[in-house]
């Protein structure tokens, strides 16, 4: 295995050049700290983009639907055609112009053709691997899936190929004429932050948290 | 104007309708909230998904973007159907079983026709809208775009019309026949959290920091 995606027509910018990689350590890490993958696809012609919970292992991304949405009941029928597309936003960039504002973020589109996971035993590791995803640690502290639940759900599978990664950091870059202007200038930093622990109403007031809860943080301790 | 959008067969979901709204109101709350839209479009018959800034003014929504980029591109020739999905992450919800762990999230899905916006006041005022999006009270705090600037910036209109919201709040919904294993369940709250702000090398020590810096949060207090 290559240490980059192969670079395609799709996945060759048609600006900044600078900011893209094919990376694949890269794309990977940011996958793996990203919550939700937004999945778009082509439904009578016009394109749908939804929510979808995501987990990566090695070169495979997993995405979780219930059965009944339309994009898994359309990938069922011999894949389909797919655009997942995850974003993290690392910063605010303010510029002393409006016209250099902008947003310090690293995004992952992922071109392909969604399959359904139809092998119990792989859809099993990737109900694991999504619950892992969101929460490490976590699937050692629930209830596994039985045979009944494990029908009830819908995963997809996106072979990972067809990958780009898109990446700004740093601070603004304004004009020269500009850097005399009063304005403050600079990057404000934003991160995904865990509040306190809401336990369960019906749970018993005495049931320890685990620290897959107290510890939770993105990007996720090595 | 009626304080709900109107269904369509695109907005009608295929499960659980009792998430979905279309009350006006909440859906600009979480358009206002979100600093990035995830925009879908068709090129050559695939989806195409990108990351995009965003702003509300009434029933519009304006994206930014760079004029180089082919979604601008493309909008220009008379309008591109897109799919904008705009998601917020609330909370992690874990439940007693892997099969009931969820998120609690708020997802706005708007279809149409996105249009190239053509007339520099409406460019203007939607640049300035921008701006404010994603840093309330900073459009005051920078340089105005000069024409130049204009002319290089694309921004697209989409007019809100065919739109959804699907929120999921609340605890884990766990099966009673789980409710007495011992494993921890709850929610954990996730916020978009700001970080001590980095002025830019090149400012003058002197410089205070604006209140719209120190004061950046979401939701926005109103």
């Amino acid at each position: 295995m290559t240490d980059a995606y192969a670079i395609t027509a799709r996945t060759t910018p048609s600006r900044l050049p600078s900011r893209v990689s094919y990376d694949r350590a890269a794309v990977h890490a940011v996958l793996d700290e990203a919550l939700v993958a937004h999945v778009g696809f082509v439904i009578d012609g016009s394109p749908v983009v939804l929510p979808l919970l995501h987990a990566r292992v090695g070169d495979v991304l997993y995405l979780h639907g219930s059965a009944g949405a339309r994009v898994l009941r359309a990938a069922r029928d011999g894949g389909m055609d797919v655009c997942v597309t995850v974003t993290l936003t690392d910063g605010l960039v303010l510029a002393r112009s409006a016209f250099h504002h902008s947003i310090n973020y690293r995004c992952v589109i992922a071109h392909g053709t969604a399959t359904s996971v139809d092998s119990p035993t792989e859809k099993d590791a990737a109900l694991t691997a999504l619950v892992e995803a969101a929460v490490p640690g976590r699937s050692v502290g629930t209830r596994e899936p039985n045979r009944k639940e494990l029908a009830a759900t819908t995963v997809l599978r996106l072979n990972l190929g067809e990958v780009s990664l898109k990446v700004r950091t740093g601070g603004p870059s304004d004009d020269p004429e500009d850097m005399d202007m009063p304005h403050w200038a600079g990057v404000l930093p934003l991160t995904t932050t865990p509040g306190r622990p809401q336990p369960a109403d019906d749970m018993p007031a005495s049931t320890p948290t685990p620290a897959h809860v107290i510890d939770w943080r993105r990007p996720s301790p090595k």
